[in-house]
Formats: C-alpha cells, sequence, structure tokens
C-alpha cells in the first residue's frame, strides 16, 4: 500500500511537473513571438516618426494635441480592435508664446545674452521684462536661512545639480525637482521678484529644460515669473555672481493661462474571452511638452501601448481578460486625463485588475517596478526567469506612473516599464526630446517587453481577483 | 562539556559570519567609492573627448594612430604609474585614398549616385573603375548554387541583412560578416568581377559600414575589389535589380597595402603589493577605423582601461597584483597587437591570471563575459550580488575580447565587458561612431564596472592559481 501511495505521488509529481512544463513552454514560445513581431514587423517606430515629426510637440489643449488625439484613434481603428473611443476630460491650457529671451548684465562690460525656458504654468514677465539682482540658492531651504532682507526684490536662482553619483537618473531628478516645481512659490514669499531653476538635466549642455510648477494658492499679484535656465548657463551665471555679486539678470517671457479647454483620453479594447470584466490597462500620455517633438516623453510610451493592443491582436492570442490601451492627457501640467479615467472606472465600477505604464523614455527595457502587494509580488516574481532570454532582469517594488496613479485602490496592481534611465535626463522637457534620439530597436524591445508582462497577467490573473471568484463561485 | 562545544561553535560561526560581512561591507564600499569616483570626477570622457576629437580616427599605421600613442602613454605617465612602456609591434598598413564612388546604371534612363566604402585590406578597382553586372545572393552558400556560369565577370551583391529577432546584436553580426570577410575571397573563385556587400547594421541609413576582409592565399591577379554599401542604398540595389536585371553597377576605389610598418602597444602597470607576479590585465584597442572617430569602437574601451587604473591610484585602494592596462594595436585588421603581448608575456613567462577586454562600445554596462573554469566562474557568480545597486546583472559564460584572445592558456581567465548592445550597430565602423554618441554616465558606468570586477579578482584571486601557490609554500 505504502509503495503504491509513493508511486502514485511520484506520478503525480512527474505529471504536474511536465504539465507545468509545458505551460511554462507555451508562455516562453508566445513571449518569444511577441519579440519577435515587435522586432521584426512592428509599427511602434513608424507610429512614433508621425505623432514627432508630422505632429510634433503635444502641449494640452494645443491643436497639435487634438491632432494627436485624431491620429492616435485613427491608427487604433484601422488595427480591428472591439472598441475605440474618446474619453473627454477638461485641461489646463497654457501658451509660451513668443520665445523667451535672457541677458546677464554685468556691473561693467557688455551683457551675455543665456539660454531660458518658461516653466509651464508660469505667469509671464512685466511687458517691459524683468531686471533684478540674483541670489543664488542651493534648495527650497536656504530661502529661510537668506530671509526677506536678502531676498527681497531679487530674483532667486535655484543652482542645485542633479546628484550624477546615483545610478537610477530618476532619484536625482526627484531630489532636485522641488526647485523647479515650488520654487516660485516659496521664493514669492519672501518678496522675490522672479526665478531662475537650473535646469534637471545632467548634462552640460545650451538645451534648458521646462516642466511643470505650482503657485498653489498665492494670490495672482504674488505670482512671480519662473524659468528654467540650461546646465552651461546656469554655471555660467553662477560663476559671474561670484565675481560681481551686484550683476542683474534680465528676462522677458510671453507666457499666458488661459481657461480650460476640453481634451481627450483615447481608449481601444479587446474585450477579454472569459473575464471580460477584468480589466488590463496599458498606456502612456499622449501630451507632451512643446519644447522638442515629445518622443521620449511620451511619444515612446504611446506607441508602446499601442503596439501591446496589436500584438495580440497579429499574433492570434486571443486576451481572457479586457485588455485597454489607454493614451492619457495631461500628464505634464494637470494628470487630469489619469484622473478622469480613474473617475470613470469608479464611477463604472469597472475591475482593473492590472495597469501598466510606459512614461520613462524609448529606451532599453532594464524591467518593471511595481505597485503591488506581498502575494501579488510574489507571483510577478515567478514569471522573471521568462525574461531572461531579453535580458530583462529588474522586478522590484516601488512606483510605477503617474497616469496610473489614480487608480491605486489596494487591490490592483500598478506597473511602470523601467528603460535604461541614463540618458533620459538629457532630453527631458528640452527641444532635444525628438525622434532622432529614439533608436528603434530599443522601442521596440519595450513594447515587446511590456506586451510579454501583459501576457502573463492576462494569462494568470492575481490571487486577490481568483479568491474573490472563487467565492463567489 | 557538549554545551560548551555548542557555545564555542555557535560564536565561531558567528565571529566567522561577522568576518564575512564586513569582508562583504569592505567590498560594497570600495565598489561604491568606484563608481562615486568614476560618475563625480571621472577622467574617462575628456579622454574620449581628446581621442575622438583632437585625434580622431586612428588607423593602424597612420599618423592619427601614431599619434594616439604618443598622447596615451603621456596621459598614463601622468597618472604616476609605476611603469608606462611601448611594446613596438609591426601592423599592416591599409589606405583608403580619394573617397569612394560608385553608381547604379539602369539599362535606360539616369544613373543613381550610391554610397559605398571599401573593406579594410582590398585591393582598388583599375583606375577607370569598374563597371559589370550584378547578382544578388544571400550569402556565400549561394555562390555554389549560382555556379560560375552566373557569377563570372559580374559583381556579387551580397545582401543577407542582421537578423533583427536575436536580442544580442553581436549575434546577428556573427550571422552575417562571413559575407564581408570572405565574400570577395569566395566569389573570385566563382571569377566574379568584384564585391559589394550591405552594409553590416540594423538601421537603415545612408552610411556604409567598413571592415576587414580577407583574401587568403589567393595570388595576386585573383584579388577583386570590395566594398560595403549602405542598408538603405543596398535596399534600393535589390530592388532596382529586380526591375531590371541588366543593370550595372560602377564603382571606384583608391585604397591601397602597403608593407608593414612599426607601430606600438601602450602599457602601464601598478606593481602589486603582494602578489606582483601575478598580473592583471586591462584593456582596449587604441586602433579604429579611419570613417568616423573610433569613439565607440574602441575608444572607450581605451579610456575605460585607463580610468580602471587611474581609480585606484587616486582611491588610494593599492592593488596586491599588478594591474596593467594595455593599449593594443592593430584590433581592426590583424590583432597583431594581441597577438604580440601575449607572445611577450609568454617569452618573459609571466603569470596572467585575469585579462578584461573592454570593445563592445561606450554604453550602459549590462555585465560581463568569461572564458573561465568551472570553479573560476563559480567564485565570479559569488561576486553578482555586489553589482545589484548599479544594475549589472550579465554574468556569463562565452567569449571575452579578441585583443586578449591570444592570452588563453587553460588557466588566466578572460572577461569581456558587456555594454547594452541595441545601438552598437548602429555606429560600428561607419562615420557615425563619433564622441556624440557617447554619453557621459554611460562611458563613466562602464568604467566604474570595470574597476569593480578588477577589484574583485585583485582581492580575492582565483583557486588555481592559490593553489599552485600554497603547494609551493
Amino acid at each position: 500500500m505504502k509503495n503504491i501511495i509513493s508511486i502514485i505521488t511520484v506520478l503525480l509529481i512527474a505529471f504536474s511537473a511536465s504539465a507545468q512544463m509545458s505551460l511554462r513552454e507555451q508562455d516562453s514560445m508566445n513571449i518569444r513571438k511577441m519579440y519577435d513581431m515587435s522586432l521584426m514587423n512592428g509599427k511602434s517606430y513608424a507610429w512614433l516618426d508621425h505623432l514627432s515629426n508630422k505632429i510634433g510637440g503635444r502641449l494640452s489643449g494645443s491643436v497639435n494635441a487634438a491632432r494627436a488625439v485624431e491620429y492616435t484613434k485613427a491608427e487604433l481603428e484601422q488595427l480591428g480592435l472591439d472598441k475605440v473611443w474618446l474619453q473627454p476630460v477638461m485641461v489646463p491650457k497654457w501658451t509660451r508664446g513668443a520665445k523667451e529671451y535672457a541677458y546677464v548684465q554685468p556691473s561693467e562690460g557688455p551683457t551675455q545674452v543665456v539660454n531660458i525656458t518658461a516653466l509651464g504654468g508660469s505667469v509671464a514677465t512685466p511687458e517691459t521684462g524683468l531686471r533684478a539682482k540674483v541670489i543664488e540658492v542651493q534648495g527650497l531651504k536656504d530661502l529661510e536661512r537668506y530671509g526677506k532682507e536678502q531676498i527681497e526684490g531679487k530674483i532667486v536662482f535655484y543652482n542645485r545639480p542633479m546628484q550624477a553619483d546615483l545610478i537610477h537618473t530618476f532619484e536625482a531628478y526627484g531630489g532636485c525637482v522641488d526647485q523647479r516645481y515650488a520654487g516660485a512659490m516659496e521664493a514669492a514669499k519672501y518678496g522675490a521678484a522672479g526665478v531662475i531653476v537650473r535646469s534637471m538635466s545632467h548634462k552640460i549642455d545650451d538645451n534648458p529644460h521646462t516642466g511643470s510648477m505650482t503657485y498653489g494658492d498665492l494670490p495672482n499679484e504674488q505670482r512671480i515669473p519662473a524659468a528654467a535656465i540650461s546646465t552651461q548657463d546656469a554655471e555660467y551665471l553662477s560663476s559671474i555672481l561670484k565675481l560681481d555679486p551686484e550683476m542683474k539678470f534680465y528676462y522677458k517671457m510671453n507666457c499666458r493661462n488661459y481657461e480650460d479647454v476640453e481634451s481627450h483620453n483615447v481608449i481601444g479594447e479587446i474585450t477579454g474571452s472569459e473575464f471580460p470584466d477584468e480589466i488590463i490597462v496599458v498606456g502612456g500620455h499622449l501630451d507632451s511638452w512643446d519644447l522638442g517633438d515629445g518622443a521620449h516623453d511620451d511619444g515612446a510610451g504611446v506607441v508602446q501601448s499601442m503596439e501591446v493592443l496589436r500584438l495580440f491582436k497579429e499574433s492570434g492570442i486571443r486576451p481572457k481578460r479586457t485588455l485597454r490601451v489607454v493614451l492619457f492627457m495631461n500628464e505634464e501640467n494637470g494628470l487630469r486625463g489619469g484622473k478622469k479615467y480613474a473617475e470613470v472606472v469608479k464611477q463604472k465600477n469597472e475591475n482593473h485588475i492590472f495597469a501598466l505604464e510606459s512614461d520613462a523614455g524609448g529606451f532599453t527595457p532594464r524591467g518593471f517596478s511595481f505597485d503591488a502587494s506581498p502575494s501579488q509580488f510574489k507571483k510577478i516574481k515567478s514569471w522573471e526567469s521568462l525574461f531572461k532570454p531579453y535580458l530583462i532582469h529588474y522586478f522590484e517594488l516601488g512606483g510605477a506612473g503617474a497616469d496610473i496613479s489614480p487608480l491605486a485602490n489596494g487591490n490592483i496592481v500598478l506597473a511602470g516599464l523601467r528603460p535604461d534611465s541614463q540618458r533620459y535626463f538629457d532630453y527631458h522637457h528640452a527641444a532635444t526630446d525628438t525622434f532622432e534620439m529614439v533608436n528603434k530597436r530599443e522601442l521596440e524591445l519595450g513594447a515587446a517587453t511590456m506586451a510579454s508582462l501583459i501576457y502573463l497577467v492576462d494569462t494568470y490573473g492575481f490571487e486577490s481577483i481568483d479568491t474573490t471568484k472563487e467565492i463567489l463561485k
């Protein structure tokens, strides 16, 4: 008897091992298919070419943003998805106007033109520009140290650089971006006349990098103009200021805030064959800053997300769950698209089990970061080895994507594609964020990596969801 | 008694665990130091700027190659190494002469200029150029299929592209490069008049990519001119040929082979403090092709290798074993420097325990490939987790570097830095291999990753060597 049990046990283990093996093999094959198709016959690069070169920068509320909505909707419709629609959303509208102009004016000798760009949402300077002395600080904390006495009437120059020794460049960005985001609001409280912020980039060059900023609840009359200066000119300004503390800085900006206008999230879906009510989202944001083409930020994420659904259609892998591509509007200066999407999900009581965002550039994919429970994460980690042939090795908790963050509800798993980040801030929010800076293979590998993860999520779902289902049965 | 033994055992385990812990912590700290110094105060990027922009392409036997020898020797001397010297080596000398010229000549209608480049080592065309019909093939095997009848007097056009679905681009290169290397030699045997090879690149653009080729033992009068054509023009030529099989191709090349000339490997070392006779080599190759600056191939490897020794000097970490930087001459078209170095090692009976080469571009480092015994490799794998904070994850057997390969003796461990390979063949051997295409952080991360591995090898050595030592004691 004991022997028979042993034999049965061995057989059961062998059977289950072989069944598991063949599932594993099938996963492996289907993932291979995603990579092959993306690399051999992908559409992401051609889409990005159009978005970058035929449309260009897509600031919320601009004509280009509307053209991008129209274009991506039409392209999704051609994929033969089950549904494609636009989701209306009100977005802020801010325009740059005529290009900014700035110079350093030493106490003696000729002025020197420097490269600046208005921060998104900034008020303009007076018609005749703003001219004032400069005080250099290394961050928000320095304001208190110098106090109103030394700040009032001056231009505050935030010059803390991104830390070069941090391997994850997003950490270096996170450690500096408070200067850009809150610098004007805080300096205004000390009576500053304006704000100049060192561009958020490791690279020392002539390109200023724009980005969002806030005045918080400051009354209109206290709002001061805020610009980013190129890293090269930040070094220059800092040097001149040491030699000549009485020097003045002049700048003229022509930007303007308008009333909110209507725009759209673009959404397409393949309805799930077995669990249509379990929704899996993949997305990026359709809007971009206006200086470049927004090719890396976030044209790449947009076309990769579209490609994920195309790869499912073309490969003939019919998803069990509903796959939805969402191209969010207004990530850069308001996150209105992400908030609206989550609001509608809540209204409709839709069950989203997973959302993946690509918004870190179209560089070689290294893996993903996740917001997930320990058991959900354990399941994800069990898939890690399937990605090894593709050199995908980064599966870590912590952070996903801005647009999908409003979906967080303690149950949904959120994920962000993590491409190699070393070059990202060379281009981020600058005129250099163009199509030419995106490598076709790197972009396509990202799309395939996303499709592979989505495939696994679709195939296996997540424990918490399954448990509920089983209880309901 | 039993209790006392238990207590002693526990204490011993605790002590050894804590000792191990502190070793691990020290390794971790020293590695951190290498990365911090390379990223914050590195010299690799400035060196590469000089090598690329002040010197430029460094073809073996050229004036620029000699200038590079002089420059890197002088820079190494400034680092305060224990020894710096030049190792003479005879190298081939081939010159391109005036730029190549080529066009497609349809049976009717106007000619169309196309972009070609002579392959390194090719003979020139006749003074008046070469004009002939074209036969397109997908590889060397096709020659036999078509036979002398269809090949004789024609230009053989090798057009098998690099496979896009291979994740490691070097595999795709390896799968195609026989067309470039042996294409002329083989086609000549079938009476071909000349050879045109599709450039070894995934990217579809106008830049032809040169590279080495051989005629083997073919007598001089049978040697036919061989050129690479840009991928874009390869597609064009292939299309025209389908429409108009009678079309002719014309090209004119002015290249020339000379007698060998003397050149040098550049060598510098820090003599080991404990085991000076155990030598660790780190290197890249100083020569490059002439079309671009040779910034990725292999200026990056050169400056990273120099940086490794600089990092040791600056950090105050005195190596126990002898660290030697070797800047090899003539990897591209002869490997004479690598062969000469190994020859002298053998003559002097020097004991080399480890050699690391960087010759795959200055891109984000992903890890290393090794030629090592199972026990040596096991030791290396035990270091893997120390690299995790730097996103270095690739530690695999198989292949190291061309220049260090002649050192193989069944005992030495050979290693190659493995940077991200997706963009490498966009630039490789083309006019686009320039300084601007190298990202500072990526280059510096590579140097730090190399220094960290060298640090671990220096600290722990390798079993086989240690065992011998212990037996000798």
